[in-house]
C-alpha cells in the first residue's frame, strides 16, 4: 500500500506552498524535493491567494510564526480550502505561548486541515485550547508509551472525529488516525530528535504525500510518517564514531531521496488498531 | 580567461551586501565565503543603506518577499546605483504571483542592474511582465535545448540590450549574454535541480564575481555559472550510492571552497556566439 | 572544571530562547541541541514574553534585526532580567550600521546582560558607540596576536566591569573576562572564519553553558569559547581533501555532539591572567 503512495508523489510531482518557520525551511525545502515534490515558500500576504491557487497542497507550521504571516496563513488556508486542496497543519510549540496556542486554534476553526501534525503536547494543547508544552519539545509526562498507548490512539480517534482531520501524533510510537482507523507506526530512532525540524520536516513530506494521494489520505499521511522514520534508522545505521545530529541531518534526507517505494513498503512497521 | 577572474575573487575578496529569502540564505553565506569573498546579510529599510554603503557590491533575490524587504531592496538598490555597485537581480518565482512579478519589474526599472540571473521561465516572465513560471522552477515548456538555444541566445541578447543588464538564463545550457556576446556554458548537472537554492547561491557568487572584475562584467557572470555548474560535477562524482541531495548540497559548497583558478580554467566549458 | 560544567548542561538540558537571524539560526538550533540544551526561536512581540518565561535562558543576536524584532528583544531580555535569566547578547554587525550599533547600545543599557559575545571590532563598537566593522567580520587593524594581548585583556576586564557583563571576543586568540580575571584561550582553527555563523552558534551554546552553571558564568562561557574551538581543531582533523567549508560546519556540530566532559576538560588551551 505506502508502494503506491510514494509512487504516486514521485509520479505526480505536486507543487507544495509552504508558509513555514526560519529555523528549518531549508531542509523542509530539500526533503519535499527529495520524497518528489517540488516547494515554494512564500508567506506574504499580498501574494500568497496567488502562490496557494498555483500550487496542489498546502503546510502551514507556525515554528516562527508573527503578526505578519499568521494572517498570511489564514488567507492562504481559507483559498486551499475553497480550491479543496489538502492542508497540512504543524502546530509547533502550541501550548508554548497564548500567540501559539490561540493562532492554532483559529488555523482550526477557519481553515479545512486534512491532517494535523505534531507531538503528543503540541495535539493536547490544541484539543484542550491549552498546553504543557516544554518549549517546541513534547513534554516528559506526555510521553507515548505502549502502556498508554490505547488512551492516546483512543484521544488520536476522538480527536480526528472533533476535527474531522486527520490527527498525527510523533513520538516513539507514531498514531496516524481518522475517527475509525489508526495507524501505529514504530518505525524511527531515538537520535532523531537530536535534529531540529525533523518533525517539521515530516509535515512537509506529509503535505506531498496527501497532495499526491486524494483518495487515501490515511494511508498517505501514515507512510509520511513511516518513510520519515525509516530513513531515520537507514541514516543512523550510516554514522560513524565521530558523526554526530549535524551529519545525521543530511542523511536523513539522503535516505528519502534514495527511498524506492520497494525499500519503503518493506521497511514500513505497523499495525492498523 | 576565467582563471584571473577568480583569482580576483579571492585576491580582493569583495564584501556582498545580501537582500535574501530565509530558504537558502545559509548556503548561500556559506558558498559566497566558499568563492573567496566576504557576505553580509541584512534587510531592515533602517539599515541597508548603511550596509550597501559599507559593501562593494549587492545581491537582490525575491524568494521570500514581503512588504517590508521589497521597500529595503529599493532603497539598497538607489544606494547601490548611486555608488556605482555592481547589482545582481534574482527574479526568483517572477511570474508566479503578480507581487514577484510587479517588483521583479519594479526593480529592473529604478535599479541599474548588473546581472540578471534566473531560469527561463523567470526571465521571460519579467521580458513579458508576465508568466507561467512553475512555481520556482523553470516551466518544462521553456527549457533549453539544443532545438531552441539560438532562439534563447536571441531573446537573451535583445533583453539584454533591452536592459542593459548581462542577462544569465541558467539550465541544462546556461546562457549568459550582453547585447552582442552570448556564452553558452555546458557545465553542470541534472541533479542539481534536486538541491533547493542551487540558483540563489549561484546569484550569491555572481555578485562577488563581477564585483571583484569591474572590467569584466560579462565574463565575470559567465565564470561564475561555469563555476557553478562545475562544482555540481566535482560534488556528483564524489558521491557514493547511500548519498543524496543533502549530501550533494554541502559537496556543490566543499567543491567551490576547494576550486582553484587553475581547475576552472580547465573545467570549463563554454563556447561564445 | 570545564568538565563538570559541560556535565552540567547535559545533565539539567536547559531550554534557551533565541531570538536571532535566519541566516545562521538552523545552525545555532542544532548546536544548541548538540551540547545539551534545548532551543526554542520565537520573536513576535506577542509571544517573546511567554516564551521567555517558559525556557532558562535567553539569547539575543542582531544578525538580521529589523524594527519587529528589536522590540521583541527588548521585551524579551527585560523579562528575563525581571526573572534573574541569564542573557547573553551578540552584537552582530555593530558597527557596520547606526541602526546596529544603537540597538546593541540600547541592549546593553536596558538589559542586564550576562555574556557579550563578539569579535573585536563589534565589541569595540559597543564600547565606543560607533565603529569600524568590517561588515560581519573583524577589522583587519583590530585582530587579537600576541602583541596586543595585554592590551586586549585590560579593555576586556574594563568593560566588563563596566557593563557588569562578562565579555568574549573571539578571535585567533579568545579573551573571555570578567571585571578582574580573564581567560585567554587557544583552541580553534582559522578555518573556522570561513563558515558562517560559527561566531553565532558559539553565542547560542554559551547561553545553554552559563544558564546550567549559575554560579560560575565566567567559567562556563570561558569552557563554551574553548568548546566551540576545540570542536573547531576535532573537525578540521576529520577533513579530507575534497571537504571544504560546508562539510566542515556539519563536523563542527558533530564533534559537539560527541564531546564527553572528558575530553573538553583535556582539549582545553587556556591560561587564566
Amino acid at each position: 500500500m505506502f508502494h503506491n503512495i510514494l509512487e504516486n508523489v514521485r509520479k505526480k510531482c505536486p507543487l507544495i506552498h509552504n508558509i513555514t518557520n526560519y529555523v528549518t525551511v531549508n531542509d523542509c525545502a530539500n526533503i519535499v524535493i527529495a520524497c518528489g515534490a517540488s516547494p515554494i515558500m512564500a508567506d506574504d500576504k499580498d501574494e500568497v491567494t496567488d502562490i496557494t491557487a498555483l500550487c496542489d497542497g498546502l503546510n502551514i507550521n507556525i515554528g516562527t510564526l508573527n503578526n505578519g504571516t499568521v494572517a498570511s496563513m489564514l488567507i492562504a488556508g481559507k483559498k486551499a480550502t475553497e480550491l479543496n486542496h489538502p492542508v497540512v497543519l504543524d502546530p509547533v510549540g502550541a501550548g508554548a505561548s497564548k500567540l501559539r496556542t490561540d493562532t492554532a486554534m483559529k488555523l482550526l476553526k477557519e481553515i479545512k486541515l486534512t491532517v494535523i501534525r505534531g507531538n503528543i503536547s503540541e495535539i493536547k494543547a490544541l484539543a484542550s485550547g491549552k498546553g504543557t508544552t516544554k518549549g517546541v519539545d513534547a513534554d516528559t509526562a506526555d510521553k507515548i508509551n505502549e502502556d498508554n498507548l490505547d488512551d492516546v490512539i483512543a484521544f488520536a480517534k476522538a480527536f480526528a472525529e472533533d476535527t474531522r482531520a486527520i490527527i498525527a501524533i510523533t513520538g516513539a510510537i507514531d498514531i496516524v488516525a481518522d475517527g475509525k482507523k489508526a495507524f501505529c507506526i514504530r518505525n524511527g530512532h531515538p537520535m532523531m530528535s537530536s535534529v531540529t525540524g525533523t518533525g517539521c520536516q515530516l509535515s512537509a513530506m506529509t503535505a506531498a504525500f496527501v497532495t499526491a494521494n486524494p483518495d487515501h489520505p490515511l494511508e498517505a499521511a501514515a507512510a509520511a510518517v513511516s518513510a520519515m522514520g525509516y530513513a531515520g534508522e537507514i541514516a543512523y545505521n550510516r554514522l560513524t564514531e565521530k558523526d554526530g545530529n549535524s551529519t545525521y541531518r543530511n542523511y536523513i534526507i539522503d535516505a528519502i531521496y534514495n527511498m524506492t517505494p520497494e525499500m519503503l513498503e518493506k521497511g514500513a512497521k505497523y499495525e492498523v488498531r
